[in-house]
């Protein structure tokens, strides 16, 4: 795979600026009780590309926003997805050991504290949300639509919906519309919610904002496809966590139930609808439009 | 005992009304998909005395605000509790199979489902926040820094870390400090944050937030004391869930490490504390004052 140099360092400056971020707002371990926000950091620094709060930076630089003055929404959305990988390994869950290289956190810290840490992680996201600055475009009222969004997409009509019909299927009974019912819930909303995030608070119409969903949209179908594929195909020390993972718990995935070239060409579709979304904001939109081209080309 | 009847008749009323406001916000079972609505349902309606948001409501009252305004930041609180029971029950937390007199919800439900139900009732608790109206003393930045308080109260340095520790503890390392601090933080900050709910969307000064917020600290304190009182000497029938469960979980109690005459002393206490806290707005505080006197003489 060749990517462009260029934006795999821009992508990687601009994950270090929310690592920084995301060290400022947790709680250091030496905070009572320590296991709880060792837990916590266990987690949400145990790697991880930060494509949520990433996007929705992305979103507000597009739409001339001041992406500073949201940071602490944008981690909200990584706390949310690190909580939901937490839980999602859990034994009565998924059962995985290794997560981005390295022991999942029950398997650290035993599964009473692994099920608070996401519970902490979770509650935190919403208290993080209040922390932005009322400044410019930020206001009362787009911080509030901000929580409401999340909450939404995070809740039983997004990530939680999408995680209990990935439990109760299994690959014998699902159709293609249960598998997208999954995915579009599982990892769409969450990214639909971080463009969202970046353009409610850049005080966006909503033309902009309808842009930057459909935007989001393909963008998460294009890359929960690649996960089924790289799961299928990859490599497990580049992935950091096991392949076959879904064959062995028996999950419905795009190239089982298509082929892996059909599968293949779909992440493309995906890809380029998702770039067409934002063609019209030009060179403005070229971090965005690289990060799908990323998203569908990724070994890892 | 004696109860106050009128009071009695008074919280039952109080109670149906959250009841009636909760089933509106609950999504219906027919939802898809629906394991995880019944599995939400069953553990909001197993019962229980939807202390928090009536507190919340009263709280309004007190300081003329509009109580009809906030009832979806009410209902959230109880959402939360709820949740936290949820958690607290699973086999890798406390492991009880009966609350309220109900099967908990992973003994209906199945581990995977009650962690997200959990999951989702936390989330969608944030979500009902924001659907409160804007008018009169309700404004975004009230609501705002609602969520604010309510996901500290619920978070680490609350809810979520006297658990934790409730957790790692055990009845032979445990001394009165910490004793309290699971206390102050399990079941405090959540009482605690209902007032204050209550108090900042009247629009209340700081004075009467800081009574509101000393009558929650004390009333918390008085309600935990009694609840290990009836865990030692209550009936399982009346109460709805085994008995003597912080005995046979190895769990410090105000009893066991104070002897019951104290233990029941220091609720009258609180008790006290508690009432002097509200005793300036005359008769407008009489069901704040009467419940206080529930909370320590009641035997479920």
């Amino acid at each position: 795979m060749i990517y462009n140099l260029d934006f795999l360092n821009e992508l990687k400056r601009r994950s270090n600026d929310v690592n920084t971020a995301l060290d400022r707002y947790l709680p250091e371990v030496s905070a009572y009780p320590g296991v709880i926000y060792e837990a916590m950091r266990h987690s949400v620094f145990a790697g991880g590309k930060r494509l949520r709060p990433v996007l929705a930076l992305a979103a507000s630089e597009v739409l001339d926003g001041s992406p500073d003055d949201i940071i602490p929404a944008a981690c909200a959305l990584e706390l949310i997805h690190t909580y939901s990988l937490i839980h999602d390994d859990l034994p009565a869950m998924d059962n995985d050991d290794l997560r981005r290289g390295q022991p999942t956190c029950h398997k650290k810290f035993g599964e009473a504290i692994a099920i608070l840490a996401g519970d902490a992680l979770l509650t935190l996201a919403f208290n993080l949300i209040t922390r932005c600055a009322r400044v410019g475009s930020v206001t009362s009222d787009g911080l509030l639509t901000v929580v409401a969004e999340i909450s939404e997409a995070a809740g039983v009509y997004g990530l939680v919906g999408g995680q209990v019909l990935d439990i109760i299927s299994s690959s014998e009974n699902i159709d293609a519309e249960s598998l997208e019912y999954i995915h579009r819930n599982k990892t769409g909303a969450m990214y639909r919610a971080s463009l969202r995030t970046g353009a409610i608070l850049s005080g966006a119409g909503g033309k902009d904002r309808q842009s930057l969903t459909q935007y989001a949209e393909h963008l998460g179908m294009a890359f929960q496809i690649t996960d089924d594929i790289l799961d299928l195909l990859g490599d497990e020390k580049t992935i950091g966590k096991p392949v076959k993972s879904d064959i062995k718990n028996n999950k419905a995935t795009y190239p089982a139930l298509f082929g892996l070239n059909e599968a293949r060409r779909m992440a493309a579709d995906e890809a380029e609808n998702s770039i067409r979304c934002v063609s019209q904001y030009g060179e403005k939109a070229d971090f965005l439009i690289e990060l799908v081209k990323f998203v569908i080309q990724r070994s890892y």
